[in-house]
Parts: C-alpha cells; sequence; structure tokens
C-alpha cells in the first residue's frame, strides 16, 4: 500500500541495518487518523469473511486493532503477556519467543473471549519471523474459533514468518512489505 | 455518565469487595464503539482547550486513548513500562509504584513526542490512587508541557486518587465513580 510505503519512507528509522523505528506514527506516538485509512484497506482485502472479532497482542498492535475493529465494527480482544507461565484454566495460551527480548512468555486469552465458531482477523504492527502470529492462531484452535486471515502493518519480508504463514493457508496482509533494508534505505516487495 | 454506569451495573462483576473487572468492554475484549462514546463526552467535558495530544500509559489505556484522540483530531502517546530502571537520556521517565502487582515500574515518553508547549489530556481505563497519573504528569512537567486535565473511565472514587489531584489542580474527568463496592452492589457518586 503506497500510503504505509510513503510513511514508512518519510518518517521510519533504519538502526543499525536490522530494527526499523516507527514509532512516531505506529506504535509510540500513534497517528489514528492514518490507522484508520489502514483499518480501511484491510477491510477491503478481507470483505466478505463475516469477521466477528478483531484478536491482537498487547501493547502495540492495540492501537492498530482499535482501528480495525472500528472498521468492521466487531469487538477487539488483545492477548495478554505473562512472563510467568502461571496460567489458568480459564484462560487460552501460548508460549511465544521473542526475539526483540530474548525471552519466552505466555500470551493469554480469557476463555470468555474467543468462542467456537468466531471468525477472528488477527492484527500486529509487525510481522517479522512469525511467531506472535503463530501464538495467537495456537490459541484460536485451542478455542476452534477460525483464522480468517492476519492483518500487519509492516513485514519484514527477508525473515521468513509472512511467507511461512502463508505456506500454511493463513492469508496474511501485509500493507508494506520490506525486502531489504539498510543504512542505504528501503527496498519494498513489489 | 449514565451510559458506563449501566454498562458496569450490567457488565462488570465485583471481586471479593475490592476489584472490578470490567474486562468483557473495557481492558481485555473492547467494544470500540461503546469507547467511541465515552470520548464524545469527554470531548465535551474539556472542549475549548485547545488539546495537542493524548498521553496515556500501555497497555489498557491504549484504546481508550486511541478513541480520545479520534474524537479530538490529535496524536496519541503512549508511555511505555520498564521494569528496569535502565533509562536513558532520550526519554523523560517516572517511577510508579503498582498496588496491583506490588512493585515500582518505570514510565518512559521518547523526548520527541511530549514537546515544551504540548497541552496534554492525560487517558486512563481506571483512576484508583492515581499513581499512574501523577507519573505521566511528571513526565509533562519535565517536557516543559502543560497537563490541560485527565480523562478517565472508572474511578475508584473511595480511594483518594482523583480527589488528590483535583485538590492538587488537575482537571479529572472520570465518566463513572464508585463510592462504594461490594458483593451487594455498586454504588456512584452523585
Amino acid at each position: 500500500m503506497k500510503l504505509l510505503e510513503d510513511r514508512i519512507l518519510s518518517d521510519g528509522e533504519v538502526i543499525g541495518g536490522k530494527i526499523l523505528k516507527v514509532s512516531n506514527f505506529l506504535n509510540h506516538q500513534i497517528d489514528v487518523a492514518f490507522l484508520d485509512q489502514l483499518a480501511q484497506e484491510w477491510k477491503n482485502r478481507f470483505s466478505g469473511s463475516k469477521i466477528t472479532k478483531v484478536l491482537t497482542i498487547e501493547s502495540s498492535g492495540i492501537a492498530i486493532g482499535a482501528s480495525l475493529a472500528r472498521a468492521l465494527e466487531v469487538p477487539l480482544v488483545f492477548a495478554k503477556k505473562h512472563q510467568s507461565s502461571n496460567v489458568n484454566e480459564e484462560v487460552y495460551s501460548s508460549k511465544i519467543y521473542s526475539f526483540t527480548h530474548d525471552q519466552y512468555y505466555n500470551v493469554v486469552v480469557s476463555k470468555k473471549y474467543i468462542l467456537p465458531g468466531d471468525k477472528i482477523l488477527l492484527a500486529d504492527d509487525f510481522l517479522a519471523n512469525g511467531n506472535a502470529l503463530k501464538g495467537l492462531i495456537e490459541i484460536c484452535k485451542g478455542a476452534g474459533a477460525e483464522v480468517v486471515g492476519a492483518a500487519c502493518a509492516i513485514e519484514k519480508g527477508f525473515q521468513n514468518g509472512g511467507d511461512q504463514l502463508r505456506k500454511a493457508g493463513i492469508k496474511v496482509e501485509s500493507l508494506a512489505i520490506i525486502e531489504k533494508m539498510d543504512s542505504n534505505g528501503i527496498e519494498f516487495r513489489k
């Protein structure tokens, strides 16, 4: 999506060739009107899917998830992160490895909020190795809910999470896919 | 605000007389359209304030903050929590004690996103002892920004954070103030 690619080029910052900072519009300071435009694009790409809920993970997925839930007129559910493995029978949980923080954490969702028969659209700000989405997919499976697809803002195409998920049959709609980035610039997938 | 009080009465759950769970519409599953209605009420209550940014703390303030930022047509900034005291000169920080988790944590905001002259509306889902808001106020002071007020959904009036802040001159607008709650029910401040 050209709108997002242009914003990344104008406002994003590549640090050390590996990290893309977009904290001035996506995940620290948030341009809500801009997220609403992304949400409209996802709404078009998932039209006809009869989505019943949007599911994301705290924290940086919440604002995107809220824009998406608003556009689709469905509730937003966000999975909570716990460092402890102290989960109980009232929640679905999944263990996720975070490369960013080099640690495992549990994500949990109350069994009240993901129900058998739900048609779930996953949402997140970034997609790199795909571990967060895989955790959410595991939670949906545990609940007997259907994963309609995943709405990600920025995909690091040079890591392989998005393509792995597509191969596994998940409809992954990333609005900007970065093929390559370094101090010279950012190259998007065409 | 009757809308929120009614929703708390119909969907809230008082646990052990002290904890109010509203996780089916406010801070786990989120009714975005409902938050938009709350945001309109705050917009009216802070009309004429020339707010430039909404500031909240991850995670449960983000969805409310996003609705509020949308209604006011300004950016949302969310402060990030760190358990470590490892903060640097690029951020404003404040140390907050959490009664819920019985631990101190740091909240940080990049110096890029709160500027001298900004007129900041604070936002959060709950107001109890007021520690989170006091931390955000300290951050705004450090930045030379003005705190226009605080928009909180649910205030536990029987703890004294809200009234302390009002005495200190902060315009605190909570949309439901609980005076008393126990297994028999919830009583709101009139």
